[in-house]
């Protein structure tokens, strides 16, 4: 499999995607890369690692593209404009199936539009939702949609829950995951107006492990495998969750620094810390696969390092190997089928 | 000043809040309170306290109130049918003027319907707010509206931001506190619907301090005030962040006991997490209050203990000291005098 990677996309770009990209070969030998941007700059950041890139060369190759795509952009236009941008190039490649999957740490806005506009949804998908997998007390649980459409209707949400529900099948081998509104209480009465009409949809629907609501506090539980929201929603819980464990750390941190014994505890402590963080930390769990196109799509987080690119890129072959593309094709199939 | 306290609401009910009562009378001696439910009952609870009942009975009187109204009754229904019921009737002695605070830990649903339907809304107000104050890096801010309203017009986000501005003004001594209106992004053109017709509305608006969009990430970072939201999405925000404090800490307790050094360590540690943990707690924070109510309204959180109604009976006490419907009853007159 081949993976279309945006080598100027993110805040430590391009020497993280490099970086990250080489560490993934080292672990994993089943897949070839095309790196997009400035051919220059690539060859010369591969340089820097010597042997490293040597014993790989033969699986990377570079596509040149001389202009950045920036967060500043406004994304639909930025996609129209910059068609020589590393990530505009790097979609174009899994537009025209030259590679499985594109994979960016660039601006979320002008991935999701450059998805949508060149890469385009699966027929049938009324709207492609970026779905991450979020760290919980037991195993990850899908979140999906966490910030690709940010006004919903309830059709959408039920297509999530397909989509959702499809990568647990294809990806994670999980057959009949659990699959939950997140709400402001577990009653079928209980939500707004959007998840009370997308309830009653769920309810009956076939094909699905519908459990009913779950609380907005019981995402982490781990009780559920798939929780769908709209966009708005979604990257509210998610954003949430990520400004409280960072500034759960920061008063942690300075609480500890307050005493001598407390510090002296606390580098005892130190790997138990050390644990935590990388269970909490998204650059482990990869990026968030973007459901409902035509090709695969990771977005990765725009701060990512090495370590987060190559989780990202182990996803990326997941996504592939469970052909999620395919089998999301087959649901709506399938559903149009039935409905004629 | 006089507050009506809901004996039988919450799960340690009537325990907890005769507790949290004698312990808030210890402190602050500019109270009265009217204990509604079982008077058998409170009685019996009260003389468990001996002297320090005995010290403060004079200001102690009951309104006996056989019934109960649990989280399984429909909210509309159980306030109109359970009128014995010890919400009701503590509700019934603010609408009366008996009582300048309401503060109960029962179902909140219940809490804002009969507030609603027996106090009632000051006039002008379009709909009554959940308001907690959360804990920030620095000062608390107020996310408003938690869980009242889970569909919102844009007007209502604009009152909410007055609601909460007097609320700062009022109780807090805060002259002009930053108001913002979270978002998935700081740009004016980020968000739902909903947020961007509010942020049309709030950057015209006279007499607030409207800084733009708050992400929501930043909710925890205390460079924001008042932070405006419809109620679904606060009750996200607000039940994630819980949710994840309460997943973070378990984590960090099983990494912790995982080694006997690390377990050292943390037993070093011990006053840390301890302050951590009171930090981040509710029960410090006391009650929500409901604003834009014809009286004061608070809601404790339904696992309150008695510290955590003593909080709620002095943010009861800061509540009518600041005088807060009347600041309310003042800001709706002069913007429906300016309008005519």
């Amino acid at each position: 499999m081949r993976f279309a990677i945006d080598a100027f996309g993110g805040d430590h770009a391009p020497e993280a995607i490099i970086e990250g990209v080489l560490l993934a070969m080292e672990h994993y030998s089943d897949f070839d890369v095309i790196l997009t941007g400035d051919e220059a700059a690539i060859k010369g950041e591969l340089e820097k690692h010597g042997s490293d890139y040597t014993k790989h060369r033969a699986r990377i190759e570079i596509v040149h593209a001389p202009d950045i795509i920036t967060c500043e952009d406004q994304p639909t236009v930025a996609i129209k404009r910059k068609k020589e941008s590393s990530l505009v190039k790097a979609l174009r490649l899994v537009a025209d199936n030259e590679a499985d999957c594109f994979i960016s740490a660039g601006s979320s806005g002008a991935v999701l539009a450059g998805a949508t506009l060149l890469v385009k949804r699966i027929p049938g998908v009324l709207r492609p939702a970026l779905a991450p997998l979020i760290p919980t007390l037991k195993d990850p649980v899908m979140l999906i949609d966490c910030g690709a459409n940010a006004d919903c209707k309830p059709e959408y949400l039920v297509q999530f829950a397909h989509m959702g529900t499809a990568y647990f099948k294809a990806v994670l081998g999980i057959e009949s995951p659990r699959v939950a509104i997140v709400s402001n209480g577990t009653e079928e009465g209980k939500g707004n107006e959007l998840t009370k009409a997308a309830y009653a949809l769920l309810k009956d629907e076939k094909g699905l492990n519908f459990v009913g609501n779950c609380e907005f506090r019981d995402v982490m539980t781990g009780d559920y495998d798939v929780v769908v929201c709209d966009g708005f929603v979604g990257n509210a819980i998610l954003k949430s969750m990520e400004g409280t464990v960072s500034a759960l750390l920061k008063m942690l941190k300075s609480e500890l620094m307050s005493s001598t014994i407390s510090k002296l505890g606390a580098a005892m402590s130190k790997s138990a810390f050390k644990t935590l963080k990388s269970r909490m930390d998204y650059k482990e769990h990869g990026g968030a696969p973007l459901l409902g196109i035509n090709g695969g799509i990771i977005k990765a987080h725009g701060s990512s390092d090495s370590t987060a690119i190559a989780s990202a890129i182990n996803q990326a072959r997941k996504l592939v190997l469970g052909n999620i593309t395919g089998e999301i094709e087959r649901y709506v199939h399938n559903k149009t089928e039935n409905e004629q």
